[in-house]
């Protein structure tokens, strides 16, 4: 069969074990050839091709719900419910989404995107079948870094407390986006070193079955088994949810895994099943993945495994420009640390680590914890550096608001994947972090126009007596180092076109100041261009004195309008009784769907021509 | 010794045990004689007297760091280190704060107020001083709802990784603001019941120590102890964050305390002490308060128990509003559930959960799992109404953002305790939950007026088919249940007072709109008055027919400006190029202390009063 004709997964009940064997592989071939050509979530898909063949055996989806934690593991089962045709598009603008998408199948009931939320929405739909008086299984697949969030802790909590059936598919692949961290690793190691307890409890079983007094004999050790189960086997944190456990079984096991699988069917109440499997299995580059530089990947070549679209020569990430310029000011001082939530390596975090390892410290996917523990090193008298991209920022909300804005800590907090993100969509574009950081009392939010004044602002902000986010974009730039930077003034803003007799002021932030200079330049407009590059404070003295000239001014930005920098300078220009018009181009009041930057922009109407096209427009009118 | 005279826990050092114990019962009765004038937190601060005195007597504030995870159970730290006196003043505008205070006290060293940030910050404290090479001992007090928070458990597992010393005290009162919750609370009642095999270990040990070949015995026995406790003493969720263990003990007795924590000092990791207290311990009243009413008071007579300010007849609190009218719904609807995250008292749901026990759920302090629960029980067809104090609800922005409002799901947010509060203070002020719903797609904000407004927006918000958020503030209001409710179209406002030769226009929301419209009334004013019961999406039909007669505009709003309700008026205005010119009144850029509600907007010139003479002397001018 091929693997593009596939309609849904009823065919897989009539395989045989072998034939899925078989499937498997040619599933791993498929994978290979179209994420070397997408980009994609490679390692995560290609460790879960057995385990996704054997729930979609056991299970009946749609009637079934599957519900994958994050989602991006969910390639196999799109390929099983009729979209492997689809994945030649897959993360474009036009194509399939890359995580689960209720709009695309009747298969998908559930989205994610962010980690951790599969068992509390798990339990969710449990009660709701309950409820409706319904039968359907309700299944979570979740790795090992979701399960240590604190989120997935307190689903676990509540679903030992409810009792409902549900069943927790634990894919224990011990290598997640960077390496599993936090001391409720070692117990899962515990656990996963008693397979060859069960596979010798098995033998045992079987041979006893095949002996006339066996099943007497069976139950006469119930009891000392029991005793030996308790500590061998079920003596890791699922006992002390009050959750049956099943495990550890191999996750590339079809027969195994079936099993396993079918037992936890049978059971009335919430059942985990923990499967060993290998992240990456079947593509040499990716099995020997140290560094987890194949969890996310561009295109690549299947045969050297070399990434076509890797960063040009000169080129450096923003990610690394700021995790760089940060490694300088530890290098002066002793006093200042880095904190990851689990993005060691997206951050461009791994030299730092390996430079430093007293001083960094990844805290897993528990972006609220890291916030909490930077106000603590903060109150002992260290200056903590914590990165996390934007969007998932939103998990430390509570802490950024009461630890470190009320108490007013030193903390430097790096905005990574700021803005547009592109492929991954709706659940990554960070823009949404002006308007939930803004209201927050003693927040300072900046935004560098180029590396060198990211790196000016990453000095400014580390030695800053309070809570300072730095943002900055996804991608790459022509880098050189270079040792002049611009003065950084609190507040203050740049001029970076001035002339006294201009039609127009266009404000900008970020990168697209020096879209915006080139494309005025170029196109001979007197159209005068301020560099925000303090979000929060805004420069209300050069905003004013704009406003006075009474010449249309416009903002442009890549974020939500809503709370943004927008309406920062409109309550100033308010408050000061100002008549000037402020006209801002941004973001509407929506959520912002997959595809190229690029092509997202042009969709939002917010490629810089375009925007400039408007103002000239406006202008002649 | 006077308590009043207390100016540091120097003199504790000093004392016997029997000495202590007298101590802690004056302690009880000074606290009893403070708290019933004042009100506070009495139950858990009843709880800990001999644990505070303990930890006091062992460690040596204020080099030594003690981190009380919430605050509101450190009134007796607060009298040890000198500010007994203060107490009468406690929660008052210009007294002493119910939490720990940096300003107060040198022996603060941290602030909280919302729950489990104790243990991430104890080991930033931790790790910041062997940064430092410094050797102070870092304590975290933490109770066991607060313990069982994702927040929690995530620093545990950090804390297990690093293995810093740190010594946390495990408050285990089996009974927080609401019952425990979950299947932890029946992890740590394995624990508690382990007591007495924890006696018999000590008695066997004094006894074989006696026994010329006793030490010969002991290490015999060794490992067949080691093998017991594992089983029986440390196979709780300690053991699988490799956290040292001691307990449980009884933390009514001091020389238990004692022991514990000079044995927990001595260790070179961290390490739990387990301590059972009776919540309320010392007073007839709070030692029998099964459902929680307690836990925060208003003032009381001590003899009777009974509540001064208690809500007068004919009262009734908007969260019983609200839960009522819940109720109501869902008595007519199968297909409505009711959560909570630890509030149900406090959301007044007392009677909701006893009417409906299957389909009301306490997650326990978890409102990240609430909100994640409540988008699995929306996909599955249930209509969730999700109960949360608003300074609380940033704990659950990331799943309000991605989950709620990207997926668009049916769900009734109940925003309690939404604007100023008063006494709580700082942590607990709900004025900024507008300005980070704001910026959500889909989201809908609204407000009502009074009673039967709040009532009609519960009707129209669980018939909603999407996110639909509904403030309203504490405290209590003269009620009666009436069948007429208002109209509520989306999006629409209503004119309460509206004048043909208006002088100005007032907008308003929330109950300073009947505040409003009797000053204007009474004062014979020309003020129109807007009842903005919609913060988002706003009338901007009305809100641009009243800008197009070009009289000032002005808004109030007890909630914080930047992002708020006025930077809608703002964009709406400024997007549809009107001259007019709207004037905000509300909480500037600051967090605001604590103080009675009246006091407090008085400090912030938000009393009505003052804004309508404010709006008066505009007009004048």
């Amino acid at each position: 069969m091929k693997i593009t004709d596939i309609k849904n997964p009823l065919f897989l009940k009539d395989l045989s074990i072998k034939e899925m064997e078989t499937l498997a592989e040619e599933i791993r071939l498929f994978l290979l050839e179209k994420i070397s050509k997408t980009g994609g979530h490679l390692s995560s898909n290609l460790g879960v091709v057995e385990l996704t063949l054997a729930i979609h055996y056991v299970f009946n989806a749609p009637k079934d719900k599957l519900l994958f934690d994050v989602g991006h593991q969910s390639y196999i089962h799109k390929i099983l419910t009729g979209r492997a045709k689809d994945m030649d598009k897959m993360r474009h603008f036009d194509g399939i989404s890359g995580f689960q998408k209720r709009i695309e199948s009747e298969y998908d009931c559930f989205e994610a995107g962010h980690s951790s939320t599969a068992l509390a929405s798990a339990l969710g739909f449990a009660t709701a079948r309950d409820l409706r008086k319904s039968d359907e299984e309700v299944v979570a697949i979740v790795g090992d870094s979701s399960l240590v969030s604190g989120l997935s802790l307190e689903a676990l909590n509540q679903i030992g407390e409810q009792k409902r059936k549900l069943v927790i598919i634990f894919n224990d692949n011990e290598m997640s986006i960077s390496k599993p961290v936090g001391a409720l690793d070692a117990s899962f190691s515990h656990l996963r070193s008693s397979s060859q307890y069960n596979d010798l409890k098995g033998s045992i079983k079987s041979m006893l079955k095949k002996n006339p007094n066996g099943d007497a004999i069976i139950e006469t050790i119930h009891n000392i088994k029991e005793s030996l189960k308790n500590t061998i086997i079920d003596s890791g944190i699922f006992k002390e949810f009050a959750i049956d456990y099943i495990g550890p079984i191999d996750g590339h096991d079809l027969k195994s895994l079936i099993r396993a699988m079918e037992t936890a069917k049978a059971k009335s109440g919430p059942v985990v099943i923990h499967c060993l499997t290998k992240k990456g299995k079947g593509y040499k580059y990716t099995e020997n993945d140290a560094t987890g530089k194949w969890h996310g990947v561009g295109p690549f070549d299947i045969e050297t495994g070399e990434f076509k679209s890797s960063t040009p020569a000169g080129y450096l990430s923003y990610s690394k420009i700021i995790a760089n310029a940060v490694e300088k000011e530890m290098a002066n001082n002793d006093m200042i640390v880095a904190i990851t939530p689990a993005m060691k390596s997206g951050s461009g975090m791994n030299e730092l680590f390996a430079n430093y390892p007293e001083r960094c410290f990844d805290v897993g996917i528990a972006e609220d914890m890291a916030l909490s523990y930077a106000a603590g090193l903060a109150l002992g008298g260290i200056h903590p550096f914590v990165c996390v991209y934007s969007s998932f920022l939103q998990r430390a909300y509570d802490q950024l608001n009461q630890e470190i804005c009320r108490m007013n800590l030193p903390c430097l907090i790096g905005v990574d994947r700021a803005g547009l993100v592109g492929e991954d969509g709706e659940t990554h574009h960070g823009v949404f972090d002006i308007s939930f950081l803004r209201p927050l009392p003693n927040m300072v939010i900046a935004e560098g126009k180029d590396a060198s004044e990211m790196e000016a602002l990453v000095h400014f902000g580390i030695n800053y007596p309070g809570p300072f986010a730095i943002r900055y974009p996804r991608g790459s730039i022509p880098y050189q180092k270079n040792d002049i930077f611009p003065e950084i003034v609190l507040g203050k803003w740049e001029m970076v076109i001035n002339n006294d007799n201009e039609d127009a002021t266009l404000f900008a932030y970020g990168q697209s100041v020096e879209c915006f200079r080139e494309l005025i330049a170029n196109n001979n407009l007197l159209i005068n261009l301020v560099n925000c590059r303090f979000i929060k404070p805004i420069d209300k003295e050069l905003l004013l004195n704009i406003a006075n000239r009474n010449k249309p001014m416009y903002l442009y930005t890549d974020d939500i309008i809503k709370g943004g920098l927008g309406d920062e300078m409109l309550e100033a220009l308010a408050d000061n009784n100002c008549n000037a018009k402020l006209k801002v181009f941004g973001i509407d009041d929506v959520f912002v769907k997959h595809g190229s930057i690029s092509r997202l922009k042009e969709s939002l109407g917010l490629d810089y021509m375009h925007v400039i096209n408007m103002i000239r427009g406006d202008l002649d009118a």
